[in-house]
């Protein structure tokens, strides 16, 4: 059944008119590194849409690459290729990789935990490792350290233009490196544990992987106050009842409100002010963020 | 005659093979916000051309948000449609809005100001609620907090690909929201007065609302020099004769020079230097500039 | 022979088939500058490829500029067209200049210096003087400070979409203006010494202008150390034996390392870390570096 869903997501007429190709990075925009991915890209075939998903990821930061990845992919129509490149192991004997997601996107990456959040949340339905010697742009077999620009851009647009086959890329890869990710869930009969998944970086927002839908179970009405906890390594850095709110504006200028992000997952704000700068509180490994029933 | 002119713009040939969508945020470029709103407009039509005017408008400031739309939206052909998400009301009781504007462009927005500068300087046929309720991505109904993705980049897309016409969008609006917005001016024979629009970024120069047309209607030449005086809330923070310039090497570095600026207003700057940081400069209410024939 | 490669050049297929211009700037990505170019160009054929290289280029640096046109230059299909605009001389009588590149790409932009890189490294076949008179946006007659928009992307844009024919924008302009610039050479028989072309802002690592042909012509293979040294003006700054490497991770964390960048040159890094700020390094006139075999 995997594989006739692999081959209907392959093989479908929106996938054939599909042509994109998005590109994410930690190279910034300041230099030509993005543009020379691109022109490889163009050079692959005219006809292609290019767009990218971000270039400021924080320096070899794989975790926030995976999650923006996640945050974004979906939203794209299927068939579209995403291109990742964030690679501290650049030179190394990292492997690289496609995987065609269980969304139908093709994701163009090393593989070094940048599927992690979509292998948990979207599923991957097979991996293939990339053959860099056929899979490589004409004349770059001297180049070691910018395979962003001489592999994965060009096999990111051979692939989105057809001009390859998944299936031709390499040998299937049945493991690939996984980043740990903690879960979700409900604790007892009041109490919602989880990790904070990522800072919303331009407003300081806190975005933790609890789903709303725990909300509904609970019977959580909008409007209620509920007590959150916030512990790095287990000490408390944070402790106060919080409102519930479908909107800032329910809440004074600077005051706290919990509410539902963009993903559907419950986020801790403050109204046009920064939570995370305010109480110091950082994202990944050792966080932990609880909201009880009041 | 007004609804002969707009009839003209929705239904003229250009109108029909413009297919361009431009964003505008407060978002940064940092996570997968913009990402999900191309890629949103993308599933809508595969066929448009997606651009970003900015997405670096200082958080929540919608006066800098209506400013930077006028600044670039004439230059894109009619038809095209403006996405612009500038919005800290945002879950709370705010309604959104498509703008025709008289030059023949389409505004998606929070009907929170952000036409302020269009309707001013440019013009606004008509407006059109949203309804959100039919004028939504299917399966957002329980995402509270990103209408920029879930309403806007998607009806802004439908517009622009003719999925939806505007007078289909919902209830005219015959009242927006406008900001404060302080006219350019002549007073008495000599003295020109105006407020502080914006700061080019980039250089530090200040950019007034005064018409480089006072200065042929008082016979001011270039080579001149002017009283410039700049003060905030009336106490005087600069107050220096400056020279009016074609081009900024026509004073040593470092110097002050009036110009012209591309939108062909007043404006004043150090050669090769920041104006606004050298002297404490700033922009929007309060502040005042006078330029006064010596 | 330079006029069959030329019109070689200007009239294959290719050329016609390609309809792509890629936009270079110190503007910043923060105001309506930017879009400004982008709608004019798109107004000039909707059918148009609008890329980006950079707009971050540090303020009237055209060194740097012209650095980051070669870097990506190449790696667009020929017939793409590059619209540069660093130019702190604009309202001055500085020229404004199209070249035609050895590789079948057209620069426009203004005579300064921005050509330096690509002269040396590809070369130019033929400049023309742009007439500002007739290449130039309708409306725009008044505006005297952002030739970018009303000249540069207007020009760009008609020429990638045949508008108008190179030979048409203007007189031949056999000189043009050149920065220095020293080569990479080989002194002795032991030393190779060059200039700090850039630094990879991201990660502080050192580009050289010395060519990785050098090591196979004096015989060091991967894993050798050399002794590098960098001075300032006869300053000896840095001065100690490094690996040279395929990869990053062959050095630990923090440690330096010789490398080929992606342009096949020698490069200086540390391993996940700033070798630029580590040691105080920079950029252009005044740096020397050299390599020589332990």
């Amino acid at each position: 059944m995997k594989t006739k869903l692999k081959n209907e997501l392959l093989h479908s007429c929106a996938w054939q008119e599909r042509k994109t190709v998005v590109f994410m990075s930690d190279f910034g925009s300041s230099d030509g590194a993005v543009s020379a991915m691109h022109g490889v890209a163009n050079a692959v075939s005219n006809q292609l849409r290019l767009s990218d998903l971000t270039h400021e990821i924080p320096q070899f930061n794989i975790w926030e690459a995976s999650y923006r990845l996640m945050q974004a992919m979906t939203y794209w129509a299927a068939g579209t290729v995403f291109v990742c490149v964030v690679d501290p192991g650049v030179g190394s004997n990292r492997k690289s990789v496609v995987a065609l997601t269980a969304s139908g996107h093709l994701v163009v990456t090393p593989d070094n935990g940048t599927l992690t959040h979509i292998a948990e949340h979207v599923g991957i339905l097979e991996a293939r490792e990339i053959s860099e010697e056929t899979n490589r742009l004409a004349g770059s077999q001297r180049s070691y350290t910018f395979h962003g620009r001489d592999v994965y851009a060009y096999t990111g647009a051979r692939l989105a233009s057809s001009l390859v086959n998944f299936e031709d890329i390499g040998p299937a890869l049945s493991k690939q490196v996984r980043l740990k990710l903690e879960k979700g869930r409900l604790e007892g009969e009041h109490t919602l544990v989880g990790a904070i998944d990522i800072l919303d970086t331009r407003y300081g927002s806190l975005w933790t992987n609890i789903s709303d839908e725990f909300l509904e179970q609970l019977h959580i009405p909008f409007g209620s106050m509920m007590q959150v906890t916030i512990s790095k390594d287990g000490r408390v850095v944070y402790g106060y009842p919080v409102k519930l709110c479908k909107g800032f504006t329910e809440v004074g200028k600077g005051e706290p409100l919990i509410y539902v992000n963009s993903l559907l997952n419950l986020g801790l704000a403050l109204n046009q002010g920064s939570f995370a700068s305010t109480y110091g509180i950082g994202t990944g490994e050792g966080w932990k963020i609880t909201f009880s029933v009041v």
